[in-house]
């Protein structure tokens, strides 16, 4: 049984993108200021790597403390000297940068929230959507989502190059943030107070989709202004996650050109 | 060359659901009226399989003449004797019957054709998308399109279990038949005469999407009464066949609940 559970994992942990394994390669990585979204020791040389995680935690990434027997098999090189860096395939930008973009534009912000994919194919489509609608960038959380990686970025068909991804700690917070600066949070879930169609996309609008299982989680959907449906007339209870994302993105395209 | 070439198609081949291979079974799967869209033939036997290949040829499989080689490959028992069928996960319905399920409804009907989708992952996003937009069914092409694997049933999330899917031998010719019947086809695709919103989805509705690496054929975007565009935003100049898929059915959905 653990033999086959190690084998389901692998190709997730090989989607993760680059893996810089050692002490030398991970201070390099991050004395280049490249981001790193986790940082993988092993809990006997824990001590000894204090420098490095401090350097890590300082550049944003998740410590993640594990036994050497997980770092022995995410490693390509098997010389990781208990310590292994994950790095995105591409590098995140600001919730800020987000919203500069849209002032830059002249128009009201657009932006899309994931609260927490974990396919990667659907992230990257997610993206390639949000791109192609206009939107002024995608925000997604550090914790329980899939990130930036080469399989992400290859499912955007090169997307991820043109619009900007910020990887936040706390998504309730920053839809919190995003409340401040004056943008109208609609989350997208079954049982809302009305259908995505009676929604107002034209002002400052962020829209939240859920994960692929759950939808979502509860302390978002509280954090939104707005919980909205889209209808289903079938009997399937849910759209693909990707699918949901481009059927919002697009009635705000849709409100937005009869507005200008 | 050769042997690398072989390993990567192997993985759309077992996606292609159930084989049955040898004479018998082919046979007994055939007289049990079971849907089978591909009958591979050794052509060193074609002569003996005769009868077998006008039983297929009968029932609407395509018969693919090959080399024994391929056959080997193919083979889950290697006891193929030079016959393999290949067989849909679930059963295909016709035109008509999706056109009934209109008229049972009393409602226009509302389809969706896919020319040339070769994801199965894709194949099975847009059926799922397509029963939650309440369409009356799924039209594909039989050649050049991925059928109802596994896979493409896994992806639609049951849905497939609540829409019928009719598989064609000739999408333009459909498209005649359903313009006879009094449906309006809109192809969806870039460089359309109107965008989306502009069209006029409310009556009897056909949506034609076309495949994820070139868009509709030139013969089936002719034979549309018209093209319509999803309008693009940014610097990449498509969105996911899924994702464009979803956008244009629930185009539809809202202007027919504002309709109703």
């Amino acid at each position: 049984m653990r033999k086959n559970d190690r084998r389901k994992r692998e190709p997730d942990e090989q989607e993760q993108t680059a893996l810089y394994e050692g002490r030398n390669a991970v201070t390099e990585l991050l004395r280049a200021g490249k981001t790193v979204d986790k940082l993988f020791v092993s809990a006997d040389v824990r001590g000894r790597m204090a420098d490095i995680c401090a350097m890590a935690k300082q550049a944003g990434a998740v410590i993640v403390e594990c036994d050497r027997r997980k770092l022995d098999a995410m490693s390509e090189t098997g010389v990781h000297q208990g310590v292994i860096a994950q790095a995105a395939a591409h590098e995140y930008v600001s919730v800020a940068d987000l919203l500069e973009v849209a002032r830059a534009r002249g128009e009201q912000p657009f932006l899309l929230l994931c609260d927490g994919l974990t396919d990667p194919h659907n992230l990257g489509a997610v993206i390639r959507s949000a791109e192609t609608a206009g939107a002024h960038g995608v925000i997604i959380p550090k914790r329980r989502s899939v990130g930036l990686t080469a399989t992400a970025a290859k499912a955007s068909a090169g997307a991820i190059e043109h619009i900007g991804v910020a990887r936040v700690t706390n998504l309730a917070a920053t839809i919190d943030e995003l409340k401040d600066a004056g943008v109208w949070v609609f989350g997208a879930d079954a049982g809302g107070d009305k259908n995505l169609y009676e929604a107002d996309f034209v002002g400052a609008t962020a829209i939240v989709i859920g994960s692929e299982g759950s939808g979502l989680s509860r302390i978002v959907r509280e954090k939104c202004d707005f919980i909205v449906s889209i209808p289903m007339k079938g009997r399937v209870n849910s759209l693909n996650a990707s699918a949901a994302a481009a059927v919002l993105l697009y009635e705000a395209v849709r409100q937005r050109s009869q507005e200008g």
